[in-house]
């Protein structure tokens, strides 16, 4: 325990925890905190907590806000800790609330098709779940074995295959929250429609933090689908034609249930680390899969093949078999890790563009990759626009970080010029509120604080986050 | 015209409008007006409008908007005044702002699967534009022919398909809103996802207009179907039995596209009036459509037929012919028609309940009929749990009026009762505020309060409605 002086807010914080929290909850050695200051955002500033906190309930959690409240500091909550933003980043002497110990599925309703968890479930597990009563959870961030359901609804989380089935907002129909003053109300409905009021939950949804703190989650749930998905898969010589294929693939009315791309340098990443025998000349590999009920699923992917070719492709092919279309993901899945390996510093964007401009952006990245100076390696949900361009500088060389802010921040740039937002999935947090100010403008910007400051007037939930 | 003394309000008012509009889009008329004073909720009052305008761009909006924010003059917005709550009646002495004038289809994209419209376009309008690029525009209040998107947009419309695909709400990407302070700002975004602040388009969005006035909408557009639906009928002798095939079907993870129910009392309506045939003695008719591609369309169907066997219909048949097909849905569509041929004061619920709890509630509601003495009609689009019971009262008659009231009141209670909502399509308006702050309690609507308040402090924009 660090020492806290009687009287002092931390003296007096640990006294109100104390007073409503079993001991294992509260936790104040600095070296223990400190891997809850931040989360995957390596880019980004934090601070350090006063307290870290682990309610497992969300009387716990009320209690915890209450005391905030009544001695104005800062709260701070977060799932599993894999934001890339920064948006679970510790300000100076706040209270980190950890939800992990708030794991449990409540409920998993077939008549219903809703489940309803504590917010510290974790993505993959809940899909595990409801699996098991033939229900499926669409949305699948890439953290999806480790990101948290409660993170997932902070920032509205996306994933693969959300280019057709939609993103973590589509899902959630209720929640229950723990609002600025430390009162519990629950918003939504468990019903599949209903208008009674404002869109609280949609509201909530992607605020990371900043107008209440989420302790339980009523999802929407489908079917499980069941028939295996067929994959399609080709190499482009160039950006352009990659993204003729995007183009003529929605232009043809076709609703892949995964569209995506990664570019050379994740290739050769691949290659160096796995020996995949990926061609490297290629400019970028495209990835469909389709899931309609056969035979429209093998319709489908003879269509996508053949937009794949009409766009130039130099070697497009369909998988028949579930075991070679994993393997042909494989690229998808290995290109993070296999930049990893480089053990450099990344910074992650998260631009998304209208889809028609994926070629023109792409090459912008490129250009700007090169007048910057910086190793930026591409994956993208290229059937929703959505790019990650990924920057990799070395650690400890300053020059070549500046480089990478100025690469970053002429992404933003030109993501902007082209119509498109500075984020698609991954939230603002800390490193996209600059671009998000330019994005919406001082008249939205100005409607955005004052819904902050009618939900949160004091300012202590997560500040500094999102409106900054 | 009316006269009005100079100085009054009325009197600034137009001397405002005409300085910034063309003279034809002021309507003072008192005949004229009066047919802008209420929307087809019977049951609702409403007041007398001082000025009804009709802009016909965005920047008249704003100048309306502009003179009432300063004048303190309430804005009503309303689109075509199909509405069945209230949401658009005049409010003493306001100007009533009709969209009627902006009816522009600005964009259809086909590359980005989205069109623009103003909120004057009819939905229906809307539909077949974009048909004719092959895309699909899904929302389809029963009020389609008539209504307009930002009518639409104001209630969270839903419809028959959205069982499947959705509410309005999912398909609003953007929009264009004159603030309470007579500022035009752009929400929202073109690209198929984004997370850059709060989700002040979902807020917009089933706000009735209490909010901003909507002056351009961009909408996110699905391929068109192009294959013919199959379509099951079930007759089922009890209430029950009907519930149980709706739970059956969903319990198999089944997604039909439309899945409706037709009570007895309308079975005889349309029989009354049409001579159509159908069973009088059945309890309840099933309608269900599957779109999937063939022969998957066809499997699902013969699954939905089986499931309403297993539940004891008394005839069950399977449509392979489009135009049986919709033959079979007319008495769906004939429904209120018929009923509005008894030439009484209809007045229509919107309740929705957890699915698995439709047969109950259609019980309650006999019950409920039987108890006040009134006739109630039932329609419900099963598949959601979403019921509109119709009330019929004979003009004049204050006695049954009275009952019919307790009725509506009932079926609210009966709603809460089973976790339902008092709304599940059709808005709070007038009708549904008593209900859904009794649904909502006062820490849900004390958040809403907090929204209203920061986004219009003056309270101009539609007072009294949603929130009182």
């Amino acid at each position: 325990m660090t020492a806290a002086a009687h009287g002092s807010p931390t003296a007096d914080l640990l006294a109100a925890f104390a007073a409503d929290l079993p001991p294992d909850r509260v936790l104040t050695d600095p070296a223990v905190m400190a891997s809850y200051a931040h989360d995957e955002a390596e880019w980004a500033e934090h601070g350090a907590p006063a307290v870290v906190v682990r309610p497992q309930s969300t009387a716990e959690v009320a209690a915890v806000v209450t005391a905030c409240a009544r001695l104005g500091v800062p709260v701070v909550t977060r799932g599993a800790g894999t934001g890339l933003s920064g948006g679970a980043n510790a300000v100076e002497d706040c209270v980190v609330l950890s939800t992990e110990r708030m794991r449990e599925i409540v409920e998993i309703n077939s008549a219903e098709r809703l489940a309803v968890v504590q917010p510290g479930v974790v993505n993959d597990e809940l899909r595990a779940a409801v699996a098991e009563h033939g229900l499926w959870y669409p949305p699948d961030p890439a953290s999806a074995p480790w990101s948290t359901i409660g993170g997932n609804v902070a920032t509205n989380a996306g994933g693969l295959c959300c280019v057709k089935y939609g993103v973590t907002r589509d899902y959630v129909l209720a929640l229950e929250v723990v609002t600025a003053s430390g009162e519990v109300v629950r918003v939504g409905r468990r019903t599949a429609k209903g208008v009674a009021g404002y869109d609280v939950v949609g509201l909530m949804v992607g605020s990371e933090g900043t107008l209440g703190v989420v302790t339980e989650v009523t999802v929407r749930l489908r079917p499980l689908r069941t028939t295996a998905p067929r994959t399609v898969v080709g190499f482009f010589d160039t950006l352009a034609a990659a993204g003729d294929a995007v183009s003529r693939v929605t232009a043809r009315g076709l609703q892949p249930a995964a569209f995506e791309l990664i570019d050379r340098v994740c290739l050769q990443a691949v290659n160096a680390w796995k020996h995949a025998g990926l061609p490297e000349d290629a400019a970028a590999l495209l990835l469909a899969q389709t899931d309609l009920p056969e035979p429209a699923a093998l319709a489908e992917a003879e269509a996508i093949l053949e937009e794949f070719d009409a766009a130039g492709a130099r070697d497009a092919v369909l998988s028949t078999d579930p075991v070679e279309a994993e393997a042909l993901f494989d690229a998808r899945r290995l290109a993070y890790p296999a930049l990893e390996q480089r053990g450099e510093a990344m910074l992650t964007e998260d631009v998304c563009l209208p889809r028609g401009l994926l070629a023109e952006m792409l090459t912008r990245i490129e250009r700007i990759a090169a007048e910057h100076d910086v190793v930026i390696a591409t994956v993208a949900h290229a059937g929703d626009g959505n790019l990650h361009p990924l920057m990799l500088t070395p650690h400890g060389d300053e020059a070549a970080k500046a480089r990478t802010r100025a690469a970053f921040d002429a992404i933003i740039d030109a993501a902007l010029d082209l119509g498109g937002t500075v984020t698609g999935e991954h939230g603002v947090g800390l490193l996209k509120r600059d671009g998000m100010r330019r994005e919406l403008g001082p008249g939205v910007l100005a409607m955005q604080r004052a819904i902050k400051a009618a939900l949160d007037p004091q300012d202590i939930l997560n500040p500094g986050k999102v409106l900054g």
